[in-house]
């Protein structure tokens, strides 16, 4: 008897195909349920491949069915129930944890998925070249950022990934930086870092840019400042090297510790303050993690980002980032790269 | 020995003036601690009126101090810690669960929280009236969205207390509708449920208006429609009837029967599927909620919404949503109900 539980969003979508903000997936023995309130009723049936049982408690329904099924062994992810969940349930039935349950099963994708996961890449990449002909100097990171929101989302016609990160200059230099009133000059630098969602699958890139005469998303920049020019190509070095060394049954701990060595060498070892990628599929970050001590086998089906980086403090940032794809032929695909 | 420990984002910042997405508050008989991890420190310190401890792993540090500290006895909320976390910190100290502690005390607003919600209110209704003016047939509810959303955010200056609600007619029958390319005609009715952030406070509003000549946010709406008319008085007068009722000492209950009873004499009990409110402060929605069980007493510092609404499948729904705010004369304001 496998039987399992699930109460995020992404997980839920993944089982069932439908999701909201306030449901529970139980899937007893291959009998899948989609446990919601009066408010999602209707859409639920329409679109959930699962029995629709609505409640407005959706907890202790989800108990009744366990009780009402003798489910004998309920698998669990801890990470995700609250103590106060997990003790009413545990009332009920013997709980199996399993950390991180979901994201094993969709670390490695479906064919369906990775031809989604490519659509989205694309998308978010045109909307980043549709953009650049909108970066203008004299306005502040605010302006960039609705502008740059304007083509991600088509005027609110796609959701995003996560909110971009738009930063100049010094402001790059902080990985989560947030919008400020700094506004945008001729030879600055600009981070950009962005994705949307397509079929609820995200899209993850960034791109460091001059504010030049021609000012372009491609991954070849050419800055006027010496500095800014010679950390960007340690970093493009970095991500390009790491890229390379992409293959089946490679450690993904190789890809990082390959960015690293590079970075370290230059002597910048210690401006690359965060690991080299992550996963992407519906959630933004999912499995597989990629840095110097994750030593999970390069599969078929994965799909993450190379995005090494370098932060000066007060000076400026540099990041570039692709999502990568590996297919069932054991093909590498760098997402979207230049478009 | 009063010890207690949070992790959500809006109650870290309650205690301490300073919060981010990865951090835990720490308060041991008046001493804070604010743990967070590297990418955060700097920002932190110049904020946070709390210690500033620097750790990647956030949850070991905070056991750390907590043992450092011979800490007997932790308050902690059930509600907001999984169980993983909740059992790794079972293991230094004798927890004590309280369940909602932040909200209980985040309930009854200070002075100068009750300033900076009023002022949230006020710059939310100003965005509504400019909106007023950009609203146009012919156009899809991405576009009124997105419009919208461009007087809410000033061009991405000021954050959203949550997504809009932008529906027209029968989509305004889903209390949680989202977008649809449905266009905007001549004598729709238009729901907009929308709140935006005043130094990390919020607002929240929802107007249901007339597309007419002269399309404003005032409550008083003129709809060609009959029926539109009818059901939009109805709602109209259980939300004044309900405000009325509103004074130090009311059990908070007594707003929502009275509002319940108007739409139900009205013969439309069963299209009000919702509760007639919920507090609102750092969080959209908080303590205190406003529905028929719900017998505490109004008192000075409380904020909340008094939104009743009646919900026709397939045809329209009409929703009229103020906030309410009692002072420290005990005297009663409706936030920005016309403006």
């Amino acid at each position: 008897m496998n039987c399992f539980i699930l109460n995020r969003e992404n997980e839920v979508y993944y089982e069932c195909g439908y999701s909201n903000d306030n449901c529970i997936f139980l899937s007893i023995d291959g009998e899948k349920y989609l446990i919601t309130d009066g408010r999602y009723t209707l859409e639920a049936k329409e679109e959930a491949n699962a029995e629709v049982v609505e409640e407005k408690n959706i907890l202790k329904k989800a108990r009744e069915i366990i009780l009402k099924k003798r489910v004998k062994k309920l698998i669990i992810d801890p990470l995700n129930w609250s103590k106060e969940e997990y003790d009413f349930l545990k009332k009920a039935v013997t709980l199996k944890d399993v950390k991180n349950y979901s994201h094993k099963k969709r670390m490695i994708k479906k064919e369906n998925e990775l031809e989604i996961i490519k659509e989205a890449a694309k998308l978010g990449a045109e909307a980043f070249n549709k953009f650049a002909k909108n970066i203008e100097t004299g306005i502040d990171e605010y302006e960039l950022s609705y502008r740059f929101k304007e083509k991600l989302t088509m005027r609110c016609r796609r959701e995003l990934s996560f909110e971009p990160i738009v930063a100049i200059n010094e402001n790059a230099a902080k990985p989560h930086a947030k919008l400020t009133d700094k506004i945008l000059h001729k030879n600055d630098l600009l981070l950009l870092d962005a994705g949307i969602k397509y079929k609820r699958y995200c899209s993850d890139r960034t791109r460091t840019v001059a504010i030049n005469e021609n000012i372009s998303m491609s991954k070849f920049q050419k800055f006027k400042n010496k500095e800014m020019q010679k950390i960007y190509d340690i970093v493009l070095k970095a991500q390009l090297e790491a890229i390379k060394k992409i293959k089946i049954g490679e450690k993904i701990s190789t890809l990082d510790k390959t960015a690293r060595e590079i970075i370290e060498k230059a002597g910048y070892g210690k401006y690359f303050v965060h690991s080299l990628g992550h996963g992407v599929g519906l959630d933004i970050h999912e499995w597989p993690y990629v840095n110097s001590k994750n030593d999970i086998l390069i599969q078929e089906g994965m799909v993450f980002t190379v995005e090494p980086g370098i932060y000066l403090p007060g000076v400026f940032g540099v990041r570039i980032e692709d999502m990568v794809l590996i297919d069932y032929d054991g093909q590498v695909h760098v997402l979207s790269e230049e478009i």
